[in-house]
């Protein structure tokens, strides 16, 4: 097994507290020489911005790039309300995102069936559910130019965001969404609001074209971001894979997630293309956020930025067993352990974010 | 009673359908002397297309312009997917929204009590529930150039479309959602991506200088976009008013409103500002859609057009008796007649559109 460098990005709130208990499952997979890592350490986000004056240094950056895989935990939060907007937390997350050139946005949606009756969701609704979003991860609103606040003559202030996507970044995401629909029911769903929007309208486009000369055995359907939003509230198990810009990916995703009941559960894997040498970058954060109110409790649900790693192993590293030791791990501890308060339920003892480590560690 | 200029647009799909309810308890109001109305009535959307080759004629506009308020139905359908994007169905409803300059679009997510188990979420999330979406409709990404699409020298293609909020914009939708909440719980919810959009921190920012300008005596609360997604999937009776964007408000309140599970119920109110003559032009407006699936079939749920309409007698007439009257006579017919297919119940009889409008007047 060769020696793989990884770097590690706990950044802000919980994101130190889940990122420790993927540190113990990374100890166990080299203790029990299942693999070897380079493992290094950077700061991102608040705690970046603290020791180092900016949400991501150029040396963390470059680690970032030179590493095999990264491994992120979460960013933000109140303390930093008051930085200035280019240097805040955030900012350091979407840089990475865009200089790694990771596009492609994997967030399944996934109901634990341990996990059912957790979701606000009727549990016929959502027992099973089983949805990828593919979300365009480095475009559209998020770094569109021009950007900014300006000053008008009268005084006023105005503030503008430009939504631009091109064909070939449509494609890029496109084909990510596909190939992962073949593995899957072969059934995606494009979401855009094509008919407010000329950038949706030409997502639309490239997305009929793209199916009809590379994927015509793959079922596409389109739908308004809007009635998507309503579909997933009403019926989430209709959806295989879902594709969709870079601000709809951002909320549709966060929204399946949370009908999941499962939000500290699910973990998110982001990739590039491949480069000349046959690398593909690859960057794993949780969905959930770094949730100040709760940070510094032990009370998080490491589990998410464990499955996180799971992720890693299996699309960056193509250690599929060790995945899927883990996800079953994950899966028993589930149906017997504990649970943090994110998921407790009647009869089950609530337990910390180390003991839910702990649990997970003796099922391993 | 003073004789009241009334514009219907029926419009698309079950447009026409669930109008001809809303015309009937029209025709009541007449009958039983409640007011006399001059009642016109014009095409919009495809149906305009189909009939003049635009979706809104300059003579429907000026009657729109000249009304002292529109009942409006719905626009849209597959019919029209080929026809230009500048003249598509949407484009007729954005005309009017912007040429009218209602820039409030007030959309209620109200639960009624027969229709708790209606909705996909469990029951205790949503029994209660009344919210009320403010969102902007005549500015932001809707609204903003550049947009378009053109052909970029190596042959691609690139979409765009602008973000822009100017501080005037965003202030008086941020006051009317104060002055709501004044007559409500007092406490408005202000969303937005200020972690990711510059127009979102300027809103931000105007809606917090706003508050404590004007409103100190109101709670201010902010939200990112898909955060408040997720808020309303987990427990939406913790709001009360949500202010936000055209984009945002879009999905977030189709998003409330699907939860409701009454989503063939819910109006919408479209306000714009007082006149010189002391007029506020007024859009009213179901929150569903065209509903091209259930069109023609006699099937769609009439209420949320004829609660549309009872909102205009609010708002635009200051008939508060006649609205309430056919509120309470909606909540009654929910409570023991038998129900159109999207909200059908075990022991209530499926019934048609037009059979909805008989339980309907029989109750008034
Ligand atoms: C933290 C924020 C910048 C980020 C985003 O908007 O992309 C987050 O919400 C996410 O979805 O990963
Ligand atoms: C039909 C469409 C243009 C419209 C919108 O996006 O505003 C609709 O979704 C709505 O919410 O009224």
């Amino acid at each position: 097994i060769a020696n793989k460098n990884l770097l590690l990005m706990p950044g802000d709130g919980i994101g130190p507290e889940v990122m420790t208990q993927a540190k113990r499952v990374l100890n166990w997979l080299q203790e029990t020489k299942r693999a070897s890592f380079n493992i290094e350490e950077e700061l991102v986000g608040g705690a970046s911005i603290d020791a180092h004056g900016v949400p991501l240094t150029d040396a963390a950056l470059a680690k970032a790039k030179a590493a095999d895989a990264v491994l992120f935990g979460s960013v933000g939060g109140p303390k930093w309300d008051k930085v200035p907007f280019n240097i805040r937390p955030e900012a350091g997350l979407l840089k990475l995102r865009s200089e790694l050139q990771v596009f492609a946005n994997l967030r399944p949606a996934k109901v634990f069936d341990a996990l059912a009756a957790a979701s606000s969701l009727k549990p016929d609704l959502v027992r099973g559910l089983d949805i990828m979003i593919v979300r365009e991860c480095i475009g559209g609103i998020y770094f569109g130019e021009p950007r900014g606040i300006e000053t008008l003559p009268n005084g006023e202030q105005k503030g503008v965001n430009t939504e631009v996507y091109t064909t070939h970044e449509i494609q890029r995401v496109g084909r990510v969404a596909f190939e992962l629909a073949r593995k899957r029911q072969n059934r995606v769903c494009s979401v855009e609001k094509a008919n407010v929007m000329e950038a949706g309208l030409l997502w639309r486009q490239v997305m009929t074209k793209l199916k009809a000369e590379e994927f015509p055995d793959v079922e596409l359907s389109h739908m308004y971001a809007d009635n998507c939003a309503m579909q997933l509230a009403k019926n989430p198990k209709q959806f295989d894979v879902i594709v969709t810009g870079n601000l709809f990916g951002d909320i549709l995703s966060d929204l399946a997630a949370m009908l999941t009941g499962s939000l500290g559960l699910l973990p998110s894997a982001t990739l590039g293309a491949k480069d000349a040498s046959g690398r593909i970058p690859g960057f794993y954060e949780p969905i959930h956020g770094s949730a100040p109110d709760i940070a510094g409790k032990g009370v998080a649900n490491p589990l998410a930025e464990v499955l996180s790693l799971a992720m890693l192993l299996r699309y960056s590293f193509d250690m599929q067993e060790d995945a899927d030791a883990i996800e079953a791990a994950v899966e028993r501890v589930l149906a017997k352990a504990g649970r943090t308060p994110d998921i407790k339920a009647e009869g089950r003892p609530t337990i910390s974010t180390s003991e839910m480590g702990d649990a997970l560690i003796a099922e391993l």
